[in-house]
């Protein structure tokens, strides 16, 4: 039985949580590939820090090229967030003929042309099922089952620490600064929430989304994109009012022919399967011209959940390079 | 470009809208499959129904051999419902080496070892996505992106008809009978509607869910099934005293190492996701041990819904078999 071997680059919270969901389900996922999958070599300044897995010292290197240029490595996984040097080191693997496995929804939408161009050039797979509201399978949806219908909306909440926060606001009626303190005491927002707050997150996710779903890509900066730092306690009361919920959404629909899009605070009516979709869990709803409506619905972030979604593509290379295909 | 040419058995409502979904997307499809994609021949006795698609007389025919003989057929479609004589050629179908997409939850359930064994033995493709909850693409989710997770609940509610009776009964404090007859004048439920309201329908879905989450079959007539014919409107007001809501509840979980499993109703708590859920749409909650809790919800049944997912289906066999793969 053939070995897939994997680089790894990142093992940080969501590198760990990737690390664990192949430790924890190792003879499932095996059994399903059809063939054995291995870390072999991991890139991480961190060799000390105490993780609950087991990686022993030599897995470690400094070096990405290491990864890069070893003949044995099929797949590169990567898992060091940020633009850069992410993209590179993405670009780099696939042009040395490696597959590609990544959660990073600021490189794949600042660079999606390039680096989906430089995986046909190679001949090779470029999956990031997990960038998109993470442990929710709605890429491989749009992509490979739901690909027989003309979409004409998708609405998404994509970011977990603002619909905490918008649902914290609404349930307790608190004002967002006492909100957003608690949010990153209880580690749901970072110390700068700034890519969180001001939509910027999202717009990367609605990239991607609109990308695969519309085939149409626009770049990230060029979504119109309000975050919700200026709703205020008032604004929701006034919604709440009026029988409607304020979402952070992502939007992207088809008006006369053409694709619509923004990130911005939505009033939703009550009804609406978006409305009840609270603090940290992310939803995707979408509509097709033959399936009429869908939700998505679950765990947009998190090691284990973003793990699921990530060792989930790394399965379907492993069936292609020596399994079950 | 090459032509994919597809039999189709069974022009009803679901064979309709199977149709009628790649004639509306059919420039889209295309594209995306790599190929182009002809259904050359139907094989139905009522070729003079009025239906709201283009059907030369040419293309039917009466005997199903001249499909799965013909040797420029790559794929069947088995849109006929029941368990025969659908099996029987599906059977067929793939020993003449034909990949086979099929809607039939029926056949599926009655007969998966030995379908799914024709299909690897004669080295084609038999999918069955729309089999269970319709549009929803909960199928190859479980076999793809999630496939990295140990599974450890899945709860489902895949019977669009009691559902609608279910909620009408909720909302309006209505008696079962009276709902059961609005529900038939309006084309929810069927002139007989023992299938449905006996829990049968939703049986042949779990016994096709949990072969692919758990890998362990179970024939639909050893899944302890009880419908909802018993359910009356104080069961419903009593439960709504105590805060829940009844569904009829497919539901596969794991206690003590072995799956557990039945279709019955339940009361769920208002707070479920799954209570939400109302009229005629289905919904899939599943539980992994890495991506925790996911929703999917949508139309479980209804023709262009159905073809949305018979069509996916048949879009990634036209990929593998003269197209983009």
């Amino acid at each position: 039985m053939k070995t897939v071997k994997i680089g790894l680059l990142g093992l940080g919270n969501i590198g760990t949580g990737t690390y664990k969901t192949l430790e924890m389900n190792k003879a499932q996922i095996e059994a399903a590939a059809g063939c054995k999958i291995e870390i072999t070599k991991i890139l991480e300044r961190d060799t000390t820090r105490e993780r609950d897995i087991t990686v022993s010292p030599e897995q470690f290197t400094q070096d990405p090229d290491s990864i890069f240029k070893d003949p044995e490595i099929d797949i590169v996984i990567e898992l060091l967030g940020g633009i850069e040097p992410a993209s590179t080191f993405i670009q780099t693997a696939l042009e040395n003929g490696k597959h590609v496995v990544t959660a990073n929804k600021a490189a794949v939408a600042a660079n999606f042309d390039k680096l989906t161009k430089a995986a046909k050039d190679n001949g090779v797979e470029f999956r990031f099922e997990a960038s998109v509201g993470g442990g929710i399978p709605i890429l491989n949806a749009i992509t490979t089952v739901l690909q027989a219908n003309q979409f004409e909306e998708i609405l998404g909440i994509l970011n977990g620490t603002t619909n905490y926060i918008l649902t914290q606001m609404t349930e307790y009626g608190l004002p967002y600064e006492d909100v957003l303190k608690k949010a990153q005491e209880l580690g749901f927002a970072e110390a700068d929430p700034t890519a969180d707050v001001e939509g910027i997150d999202v717009a990367n996710k609605l990239s991607i989304l609109m990308a695969l779903a519309f085939n149409k890509f626009v770049a990230p900066e060029d979504i119109p994109t309000e975050g919700i730092t200026k709703i205020t306690k008032d604004d929701i009361a006034a919604a709440a009012e009026r029988g409607c919920k304020i979402k952070l959404i992502a939007e992207a629909k088809i008006v006369d022919g053409d694709v619509k899009y923004s990130v911005k605070p939505m009033e939703l009516p009550v009804s609406h399967p978006l409305a009840g979709i609270n603090n940290e869990f992310n939803a995707v709803f979408v509509k097709g011209n033959a399936v009429d409506e869908l939700m998505f619905y679950g765990k947009g972030a998190g090691p284990l959940p973003t793990g699921s979604a990530v060792m989930g593509d790394v399965l379907e290379i492993a069936k292609l390079c020596g399994g079950n295909k």
